[in-house]
C-alpha cells in the first residue's frame, strides 16, 4: 500500500518557506507582547471536556471540538481555544502574584471547520490578555497594543478597523429600555450578531418576532443605527443609561487622548456572540473590499474564574490567528519576501583535501555567530554560482589551496566582487559580510 | 461544580517562570540549527494512524499513541513523534529541491506515557534531519551540530557523551558471523537492546537461547565486549567483516580529525531498538551519576520514503526532548535564572494628571525598542521600590510634574543613582539604561 503525501484534512504542512512566513508572524508576536511587558505561557494541547462546557457555547461542544475518551475514561479535547486553559491557570496562580497579570501566548489550536478560506482544522492564535487592571486602562492597553503590533508591519488606518462596543450598553438597552427577560435577550443577541449577515427584510422579521412592542422596535433599531462614538454617546443620553455606561464615555475620552481613535469605529452590532464578555467587545476587520473579514476579536470579560470558584478577577483580551493575519498581510502586500532562507554565507570547496579545513574554518564562523551552510563534498568551480544563487545567496566563500596556502576567496554575487581572506581572519570576514 | 485547576494527567502548565525557561531552550534550538543552515518545518498536530503503522514498532500504536475516529470515519492520531512526519513532507518536496535537504522543527508530541521523572504526556522535541548528503559528511555534520548545541550551554565532555555504533556492523555480525535468520535476527536485537538494563546472569540466559551454537556465543560476547572504537575496528578485522563496514573506519577518521572524538564513545549495545535505522545510531547520555539517562538519540536510515513509494533518499537526524535537555542542564547547574521577567523599564507616575503622558511616553520608548512595563494608575512614591525589587528590576522611571515641568526620573535600582530627564531625550536615557 501507498501511503497518501497529503497532510490530515484542514490542517498544513509546513515546508521551510511556509514556515519562514509562519516564524516572521510569530517574532513579531512575541516581540510585541514583550515591548508591553507581556509574559509568555503556554497549557496543554488536551483539556477535559468538562473545562469547555463549563465556559463556551453549546456549538463549539457539540459540532467544533476533537474530543475522545482516553484510556483512563476521562473525556478529553484537543483544545479549540486558549481561553479556558488561560483562566484554569490564572484561577491557579493568581493569588500569589502581583496584578495586573500580563499574559501571551501562541498556541496551536484544533476545530473541526469545513476547510474553506481563512479556516483550517489547526490554527494557531495569537492570545494576549491582561488580568487585575484598573478600569479603562487594561482596555486601552490592549487596543494599543494591538495597533502597534500590526501598525509594526506597515498596515495603516486605511487597511484595518477595529470596531467596537460595549456589552454594557446593550445589557442596559436590553433590560431598561426593552425591557426583555432573560430568554428574549438571550435571543436578541442571536439576532445582533446576524445583523450584518442578512438582508435588512430578514433583520426586521428577526427584530419583531423578538421584540413584539413597536415602540421599543424602533428604540432598537434606532440603537442599530448608530455609527460613531457620537451616535451612540447622544443614544445613551436620550436612554437615560448614563449610569451604566459611564465608563464607556471614559473610555472613548482615553481613546481621543492618545490618538488610537484613528483606528477605532463604534459599532452597535459586535457582541461577540454569547460568549463570556461584559464589557467592551471589538473585532478587527480588514478593510480592503477583497478580504472584508475580522482578522481578532476580544474584549473585557468580568468574571472567568467563576467557574473555579475563585474571587472575580476582571480582564481584557484577544485572540488573532495566524491564517486571518497571514490572508490580511498578504492582500495588502506587507509580506516580506520569504523565497529564500537568509544565511549569512555558502562555503565551497573545490579540492577533497580541502574538505576538513572547510569543515574546521565552518565552524569557526559559526562560534562567530555566522550561520554558514557548508556544500558537503567538493565541487567543480563552475557549478558553484548557479548553485548558489538558485538558493538566492548574496555571499559565497570558497576554500582553495593557491601557491601552498589555503585561503578563502569571498564573492559579492550582486557586485561580482571578491576579496581573498586569510582562513583565521574571520574579523575582516565578518564585516566584509556585513558590508554586502 | 468546582472544576480542577490542575493540567490534565501528564502534561504540564507553563505559568511564566517556566515558559522563560523554555524559550531559553527553544531560542538555543533555533540559533543552533539555523547557524548549520537548517531550515524550519512543522506539520500537523493529527496524522492519520496508517503513518504509525507503516513506520513504527506495534508497541507505540498499541499503547503509546493518542488516537480515535474523526466525525469524517478517519483513524486519527495526535503525533507521537515527528519522523514519519517529516517522511511524508520529504517525500512531497524531495524531487523538486537540491539535495541536501537541512530541516529542523520543534513540535508538541503526545505519548500515552505513564507520568515518572523525565517522562511526560506531552513533550516538545528538538528535531534536526538531514536528507541526501554524501556518505558520513550528513552523519558528522549531524553529530558536530548537538555537540555545538550542547556546549553552547556550557556543557563540557565531562556531562554529557554521545555512544555510538553501526547498525551494519549489526547487520553483518548477525548474517555473516553469527549466520542468524530473520526471526533470529530480531530476537537478538531485542537482547542487545537489554544488555545494559539486566543482569550478566539474565543476559547470557537470553544469547544462549537465542544463539546456542558455543562458537557464536563467544563471538557474540566478543563483540558485546568491545568498548573502544579500536575494540570493534580489531573485531571487524578479526571476523573480515571490513567491506560491509568500510564506512564505519572512515566516520571514524572524520570524528578524530574533527576533534569530536573526545565526546564520542563507541558502545555495541547501542541500536535503537527495532527502529527504522540502517547506519549509524546513537544515543547521548548525562554522565552525572544521579541523571545517567538518554538524553537524546538518533541515526542515519536509507529508506524512509519507501512507505511513499518513493526512490530511496538516504538521511541523518536525531530527536531530543525538553523535559530531558532541561533535566540535563539543571543537574549540571547550566541553567540560568529564570525568576525575573527580563523588561528593560518599569515605568510610574505618581499623579494622575500624568497618566497620559506616561502612556504616550512608554509608547516612545517601546518605538526605540524597549520593552516597557507601565505601572497602571498612579501610585504613592513609597510604593514604588517594593514592587520593582519584587519583580527584578534594575531600572525604574518616575514621571512627575516639577516646578511646572514633566519629566522621568530614572533610578538604577542596584546602586541608587539616579539621573533626570526630558521626556523627548530618549536617545540619553537609551544609553543610561545600556550603560546601568
Amino acid at each position: 500500500m501507498t501511503l497518501s503525501k497529503k497532510p490530515y484534512k484542514g490542517c498544513r504542512d509546513f515546508i521551510p518557506k511556509d514556515m519562514r512566513i509562519r516564524e516572521f508572524l510569530f517574532n513579531n508576536m512575541h516581540s510585541s507582547a514583550k515591548k508591553f511587558a507581556y509574559e509568555p505561557y503556554d497549557g496543554p494541547l488536551l483539556e477535559e471536556v468538562e473545562l469547555y462546557k463549563a465556559k463556551s457555547g453549546e456549538e463549539l461542544i457539540n459540532d467544533q471540538i476533537y474530543s475522545f475518551e482516553d484510556r483512563g475514561g476521562r473525556q478529553v479535547a484537543i483544545r479549540p481555544e486558549m481561553t479556558p486553559t488561560l483562566a484554569r491557570m490564572v484561577a491557579g496562580v493568581h493569588r500569589e502574584v502581583p496584578k495586573p497579570l500580563r499574559w501571551y501566548s501562541i498556541p496551536n489550536l484544533m476545530r473541526y471547520e469545513k476547510p474553506q478560506r481563512g479556516r483550517v482544522r489547526e490554527h494557531w492564535q495569537y492570545n494576549v490578555d491582561i488580568f487585575g487592571a484598573p478600569k479603562n486602562l487594561g482596555e486601552v492597553e490592549i487596543l494599543n497594543l494591538i495597533i502597534d503590533f500590526l501598525t509594526g508591519f506597515g498596515a495603516d488606518k486605511s487597511m484595518f478597523s477595529i470596531l467596537i462596543n460595549d456589552r454594557s450598553i446593550v445589557d442596559s438597552l436590553f433590560c431598561q429600555v426593552l425591557g426583555l427577560d432573560e430568554e428574549k435577550s438571550y435571543k436578541l443577541y442571536k439576532v445582533i450578531d446576524k445583523a450584518k449577515k442578512v438582508s435588512a427584510e430578514k433583520l426586521d422579521k428577526m427584530i419583531i418576532e423578538t421584540i413584539e412592542d413597536t415602540k421599543k422596535i424602533d428604540a432598537f433599531k434606532e440603537y442599530l443605527s448608530c455609527s460613531t462614538f457620537e451616535d451612540i454617546l447622544a443614544y445613551i443620553q436620550k436612554h437615560q443609561l448614563q449610569e451604566q455606561t459611564q465608563d464607556f464615555a471614559q473610555f472613548i475620552q482615553m481613546v481621543k487622548e492618545l490618538s488610537m481613535a484613528d483606528y477605532i469605529q463604534y459599532d452597535p452590532t459586535i457582541v461577540r456572540g454569547l460568549d463570556y464578555y461584559t464589557g467592551i467587545v471589538f473585532e478587527i476587520f480588514d478593510k480592503h473590499p477583497e478580504n472584508n473579514r475580522a482578522i481578532a476579536g476580544g474584549g473585557a470579560y468580568a468574571n472567568l474564574l467563576q467557574i473555579f470558584n475563585e474571587p472575580a478577577l476582571s480582564g481584557v483580551g484577544f485572540g488573532l490567528g495566524d491564517v486571518t493575519l497571514k490572508d490580511f498581510l498578504a492582500t495588502h502586500n506587507l509580506l516580506p519576501d520569504f523565497t529564500h532562507a537568509q544565511n549569512d554565507l555558502y562555503v565551497f570547496y573545490t579540492q577533497k583535501e580541502q574538505q576538513l579545513k572547510s569543515l574546521n574554518w565552518s565552524n569557526d564562523l559559526r562560534a562567530h555567530n555566522l550561520n554558514i551552510e557548508l556544500h558537503l563534498g567538493e565541487i567543480k568551480f563552475n557549478k558553484i554560482f548557479k548553485l548558489a544563487q538558485n538558493k538566492g545567496y548574496e555571499h559565497i566563500a570558497i576554500i582553495e589551496e593557491r601557491d601552498g596556502k589555503v585561503t578563502a576567496q569571498l564573492k559579492n554575487l550582486s557586485d561580482k566582487s571578491s576579496e581573498v581572506f586569510e582562513l583565521t581572519d574571520i574579523q575582516s570576514i565578518k564585516k566584509y559580510l556585513k558590508k554586502g
